[in-house]
């Protein structure tokens, strides 16, 4: 438990949550406000953050978690599809600083558009290059 | 591999890509139409579709994948963040039906933002009633 987290306190009961899913080692709640109802979050119960600093069980686990509350809206919401999403970093929109996936379910008429702009590469070597970079670092 | 899918030809090698990472059960390679330049694409070499049909260990190894890219993006592009992102359904934005998440650099001056609306319940009711159709369906 890490001191002055949200979601810690929320794990602890200290916050009251909707909890959807609990095992010990992962907790699934409603998030309070959602970008489509039913949007749930998942997270390991052990203190985490970012997604890179996480044990491959932690993650694994918390991974099964998310497939079972995305068979679940798609089987009792009726959603049409389900995106999962996960920030790293204000500079990635997160807000609470403990590892948690976004469940949300997705409706053909929910209206929901991601402001997903696919930019282009300058050139094929612009992108190569990045990806040598990446390599590199691996 | 299954027949006319469009990342089971990028494993084979019939489409070509710019491959970042790859394993025998797994493959990283560039986004061509990136949200943000170093936008990666990490997939399981087994044709898989959507996340809750992925096995444990496929979905765990490709997590492990998913994990390198985003420390790489930030030591070596120096990323503030990176936002992980995957879709399932065309209601959810998906495109192409084999199992792929997005890992997308992010940095403080990158401009981007998702259409992040969040919305509110009607009432703490219709909260906890979401949340038991869901807990009954797992």
């Amino acid at each position: 438990m890490s001191a002055n987290c949200i979601f810690c306190k929320i794990i602890a009961g200290e916050i009251p949550s909707t909890r959807v899913y609990e095992d010990p080692h992962v907790l699934a709640f409603m998030d309070i406000g959602p970008v489509i109802k039913g949007h749930t979050l998942v997270i390991p119960k052990q203190h985490v953050d970012p997604i890179t600093a996480a044990p491959a069980d932690v993650l694994a686990r918390v991974m099964t978690v998310v497939q079972k509350i995305a068979q679940a809206q798609m089987n009792v919401l009726k959603a049409d599809g389900v995106n999962i999403l996960q920030a790293n970093g204000a500079a990635a929109g997160q807000v609470v600083p403990h590892l948690h996936f976004h469940v949300v379910p997705r409706f053909k008429t929910d209206g929901h558009h991601w402001n997903w702009a696919a930019k282009k590469y300058d050139s094929i070597d612009e992108m190569k290059q990045l990806a040598e970079k990446i390599k590199g670092a691996l």
